[in-house]
């Protein structure tokens, strides 16, 4: 089934302990376009500036993402971030953030896409991510991503989008700092209370926990030791998640559990090099192979 | 099969955001005991002072722990630790080390311990933990437990220990100490490296890693909202480990990886409350119910 994203295209910069790139691909609704491109279409939706290389464009199109939904702002400057990791290559500060063209990005969905049966709000103003839902007819699954920031400076936006979505994605920091509680199992349950029917709470180097009326339980991530460039591991992980529900029509608690898993797995393989660059390289081969693996990993 | 453990014995005193506990009962070897006592009979091995309260004896003997190895030095004072932990329960300061009786604890087996098939040596100067390891007779299984001090002060006593043991159980603090690289997954086969046959990455909330020549897997912690007192987490782990091990007296790969599963969920007892308050409220029969609901929440 056809998989909907809103979220930033950037050009980041990324700085590491012993290498950085300048200018490449970035932003949470690539990540994720690419990462659920394994399993469904997926149609994007974002904006760029003039500055955008159209070699990107073309690359999504090559991978069955609908691209009628790029704005290009003439005159405009597409999205930059620039951020430096530190030695444990799991934390970072970011250095320069310019939101050039995303400053004032109000999605306009194109008329086909508004009937998309899954949707998936990436980390944007809690009042854009409701602009975007009011735009949709009747989709069969809503999850949204936050951050930090909206914590901080649009809460009450924000807890109001938790009541019209399905589940949220969010990491363990945001999620201690939402519900003022360390304990991220409680965390977790809290942020349930709050208007989603389930949680995903993501631990960067230490997996992600999932949460619902019935369920609770934690994915360690896959062990890699090539961990070259952790940007967009948790879009890569959001897109391989959601793709992977998209493909299977399906939201039961245990497809829910199995797309947990492929999000794991895709996030693992697109933190062994900068931007996209690993995820170019495999196929859904190698996807579902390592998808085995680590299944097998934690059966005793 | 019996299960030898040499260790520490304290009293400790614990503070944490919301309680504290003064002079309870505590040390590795006690909370690894208690631990294995699940799954197998233990002799302990230990040295408390005159001031070492007899109903802990008495407690112990009651779980079929032989105290014949149990060093009570006259005059001497018991080993005192003080610690405090932080808001989110994971990291903790010391506040107090009163060695006492343990500054020259030079053990000595009772006669029919040397020939344990299963030995754990917890953690201790690994010089202490090599003149154990030459008292006994053939023994099956060694595994040892270490710190940052032995990393710091006797690296070279350290090293040459690991060559004599078959596994090592260490947090992942440690494991970057020990070998200078902050990748888990890397650190954890650069410790294999120096020895040891397998290797267990504690990595405290966030569950343990395993390392052997054809294995490298993860198993996260139990999910668990109540978390009163972590102190004696790493070692409850060890003794869940090591007394299945010595309980179906097999360690072939399988045998491992279920004991790990075993640890991870003797550990999420434990840290439920005070001291060995929650060990002492649970049987067997428990630890396997939430051994089963474990397997099921990583099945998909």
């Amino acid at each position: 089934m056809p998989l909907l994203v809103v979220g930033s295209i950037a050009l980041d910069s990324v700085h590491t302990p012993t290498e950085a790139r300048e200018d490449v691909l970035g932003g949470s609704a690539v990540y994720f376009s690419y990462a659920a491109s394994y399993f469904t279409g997926v149609k994007l939706v974002g904006v760029v500036g003039e500055d955008w290389p159209a070699e990107h464009t073309e690359m999504l199109k090559g991978r069955n993402v609908d691209t009628q939904g790029l704005e290009i702002v003439k005159g405009g400057e597409t999205f930059r971030w620039t951020g430096k990791y530190q030695s444990n290559m799991n934390d970072r500060d970011t250095l320069e953030v310019h939101l050039n063209v995303l400053e004032d990005f109000s999605p306009t969905l194109p008329e086909d896409f508004r009937r998309s049966p899954f949707l998936f709000l990436a980390n944007g103003a809690p009042s854009t991510q409701m602009k975007v839902l009011e735009q949709m007819t009747g989709p069969k699954l809503v999850v949204a991503d936050t951050m930090d920031l909206w914590i901080e400076i649009a809460r009450d936006d924000l807890e109001a989008m938790l009541k019209k979505v399905d589940g949220l994605v969010l990491n363990d920091s945001e999620a201690k700092k939402l519900t003022e509680d360390e304990n991220l199992v409680r965390a977790g349950r809290k942020v349930l209370e709050m208007g989603p029917k389930f949680v995903v709470l993501k631990k960067g180097e230490h997996g992600a926990m999932f949460f619902s009326e019935h369920e609770t339980y934690v994915m360690p991530a896959f062990p890699t030791e090539q961990v070259v460039d952790p940007t967009g591991a948790g879009d890569s992980f959001a897109g391989g998640m959601m793709g992977y529900l998209a493909e299977k029509n399906d939201f039961s608690p245990s497809a829910l559990k199995e797309a947990m898993a492929y999000g794991t797995v895709v996030a693992s393989f697109n933190v062994e090099d900068f931007s996209l660059e690993k995820m170019k390289k495999i196929e859904r081969a190698e996807v579902d192979a390592r998808f085995a693996e680590y299944r097998q990993m934690l059966s005793f």
